[in-house]
């Protein structure tokens, strides 16, 4: 194991952090809150202590897919615990499980918290949470390899291990451009979100915040009833980039790049569509037994498969009061999620794809045992380490599904609660249902309870391996 | 497809079904019923229908992996159709539909039920209900080739496509002694069951009849309270045979045969059993508050274990009112299953110790991308096309059960109900929780969700990929 590279770069997630700390304290500057310091003493302890570690270049640069896993893994462990110290430092969480909860629900981009009154806390601070889930969302390692140059093409393991799908793949030849390509495109999408909310007469402050929380598909909101008291245009503009948000970013690079043709012949992108407009059809048939309804009721679907598939969190109507036909189709778009390479959580529209192919060939083959077939996607072939990796994927999610359950149980609430609040923080959605739903809360929960959902939380955002290789004893074996 | 050999074995099917319906034809002579007159017709018009289309002995006796597929699937449709005859002709279940749901569910060894009354059948009747949980349990394919010499070698797809497990071997060279060394120790084993019962002084009818059902592990018992108004000692004897029959039959192959060292390395034995003592000894902790009530709560703790591990369904014990770490425990027993070459549903200890083993391979994988590791099981390497399969049913069930989740929502009923219903169904377990709780049944569901429900039930019993090769356009395009 290069310990000195891991070191390096965990020095540079204290240096970002640091620099992450500036929004708020600009914030707490406009609104004229005392909490800004407190943003400012973070920062320069944090500017101190990375300068401190990454001060050392290290001589050996190469990351290893070991190192990558490891690394990924550790920086979204500490910029989790860094992103807990405002909520304790200004009192508005004083303690350390919750405010560790709702940093790594922020940056995890699950959107899941224990505040029970939102409104209450500083501007600073509510900026500070939805901007975690902006950062979460495409992904902190990304964000430094955007701006870092000096760790080379070496970094492919680290984009591989932060990046969403079964398959990473480079926009252009250099990672460090894909980096910036990816945070560019990603940054253009929210700023035309802020303006188009601002459109609709919304608050400066709360479409900034919403727009973040919407980008990571995180869903912190700034209001406790989420976006339920907006109007009907902000609701429309929430709804339609939620959806854009859970689309392959190598769409819009396509698109930028004129490509349409090769834009809209990706397979996960045309089955998102697909998935998304018969979902809300579905529900919006399930739902309108008043043909009077129909318009607002198609905007209630529309936004909560956006909210839902997206994985993103947000309210506004609450879907526990529908036919259970529709609450099943949300339940099942909890688990699917969206496109690989976007920044939503769950399973992802491309692994469901690529799921459905294995299953056609495997009856194939019990039809024809000498049949040899090859599974293909956007005409290519995938190679044999996606689908075994796509399978060990999905076994893996299990088995962290099923230990989690078992854990949670304990605190011994009713099922749907332990069930879909395991379920919410695995796939990285937030509310779930029961105790959890979209007017409640996690701030229940045991302190192991809330561990496990932090593990879940992150194990989601990173897709498991990760997070399951730092529990892994042969990670740390010597060779 | 060789459809004159599926034409023979069909014929058979009738035959043997005609000779099945002598049991309950001597039992309504035992108890005077006139409803054996129905299982007279019944087995003489089978008997007419299977000579006529037996009689014609195919030239070309070779069977395929598809045609093994075809001809299991048929056969277990075709025995259902034939088993609601009874239901129907007696009286006891008018309505079509009910009436193949009760019968699905006793060959498939499910147990779940629509009626609400059972005491008020005929014992006839209620004896069949309970023997086609006894045919169901090793198969009625396996019984007529353990009788039937003529199909010779080539069958040994059809012993795969409706056993249990991963990956179906012999025990002795011949299919067909195997077959009749299955069906030897089944027998065996039920009658011993069936003494010791009657040693507890339960009337012989019920001591019969119960046997039956556990040996499938189907769990149609002849009370509405199912086991709970039997004594202890009655309970503690059912508690260890349901154990017994999810036990792989080749571990008593093995016995028989003295090799006793090689019948307790069997890895999947060895893990049923520390799961099942596992299980036992943290659910009796869980519900024992008083330490008086120590042993009464360890008795109900090991029947509730085994009648869900084994996917049985026998009920004493109202789980629901346990504290929730109990009902996930069970819960998960419930997708598990016992072992392979068992009579039970879920899916199977055996697959799920191929899937911790492949999940360890990925997470090896991760961390050094050029290791070759070879998955072995009881010192054996796994061959790549049992790996390659346990992951399709994997997905096919994960598929089927998502599918059939939406259908069944369209009743409206609660979460529970629903869900339950689909896993209990697909498990073959029977009850489940909510409507169809231990005290509850299915007859409120609509015409639809009973048919996606037997079609769980025998893609459950079947292990998937039969039923869905019935589906599959190209199991009958022409080559």
């Amino acid at each position: 194991m290069n310990y000195s590279i891991i070191i390096y770069i965990l020095g540079h997630i204290f240096n970002f952090s640091a620099v992450f700390m500036i929004l708020p304290c600009i914030t707490a500057v406009i609104y004229q809150e005392p909490a800004g310091l407190w943003f400012l003493v973070c920062g320069l302890v944090l500017a101190f202590v990375g300068v401190l570690l990454s001060k050392k270049k290290p001589e050996n640069k190469k990351i290893y897919a070991k190192e990558g896993m490891v690394i990924v893994a550790l920086s979204w462990l500490f910029i989790s615990l860094i992103g807990a110290l405002p909520y304790m430092l200004t009192g508005s969480i004083p303690s350390f499980t919750n405010a560790l909860f709702e940093s790594v629900s922020g940056f995890s981009t699950t959107g899941a918290s224990i505040l029970n009154d939102v409104e209450s806390l500083p501007r600073s601070v509510l900026f500070w949470r939805c901007f975690t889930n902006w950062i979460g969302g495409m992904g902190v390692l990304v964000f430094i390899m955007a701006l870092l140059p000096y760790l080379g093409a070496s970094n492919m393991y680290l984009m591989r291990a932060e990046s969403t799908g079964p398959s990473v793949g480079k926009l252009v030849p250099k990672v460090q451009k894909t980096a910036a390509w990816l945070y560019a495109m990603y940054m253009g999408l929210t700023i035309l979100q802020i303006i188009l909310l601002l459109f609709g007469g919304m608050p400066v402050f709360d479409a900034v915040c919403d727009s973040l929380a919407t980008a990571g598909t995180g869903g912190f909101a700034v209001k406790s009833d989420s976006i339920t008291g907006y109007n009907t245009y902000i609701q429309v503009v929430i709804t339609i980039f939620m959806f854009l948000f859970g689309i392959n970013f190598k769409f819009y690079f396509l698109l930028i790049g004129k490509k349409f043709k090769d834009a809209f012949k990706m397979e996960e992108v045309r089955w998102y569509f697909i998935i998304y407009i018969a979902a809300v059809a579905l529900i919006t048939l399930d739902i309108t037994k008043d043909i009077g309804n129909l318009a607002v009721n198609l905007k209630d679907a529309a936004f909560q498969v956006s909210t839902i598939i997206t994985t993103t969190g947000f309210a506004t109507a609450d879907y526990c009061t529908w036919p259970l036909f529709s609450q099943t189709l949300l339940l099942m778009l909890m688990f699917l999620g969206a496109c690989a390479g976007s920044t939503s959580g769950g399973i992802k529209v491309s692994r469901f794809i690529l799921y459905i192919k294995m299953m056609k060939k495997e009856l194939a083959f019990q039809l024809h045992p000498h049949s040899i077939k090859k599974i293909k996607m956007d005409e290519r072939t995938v190679e044999h380490e996606i689908l075994r990796s796509a399978n060990g994927f999905l076994l893996v999610y299990l088995l962290i599904g099923i230990v989690s359950l078992i854990l949670v149980s304990l605190d011994n609430f009713d099922f749907a609660t332990s069930f879909s609040a395991v379920a919410a923080c695995l796939n990285d959605i937030g509310p779930g249902l029961g105790m959890v739903g979209p007017t409640g809360n996690y701030a229940e929960f045991s302190i192991l309870s809330k561990y496990v959902l932090m593990f879940d939380m992150l194990a989601g955002r990173l897709e498991m391996i990760p997070m399951m290789l730092l529990l892994t004893p042969a990670t740390w074996r010597r060779q």
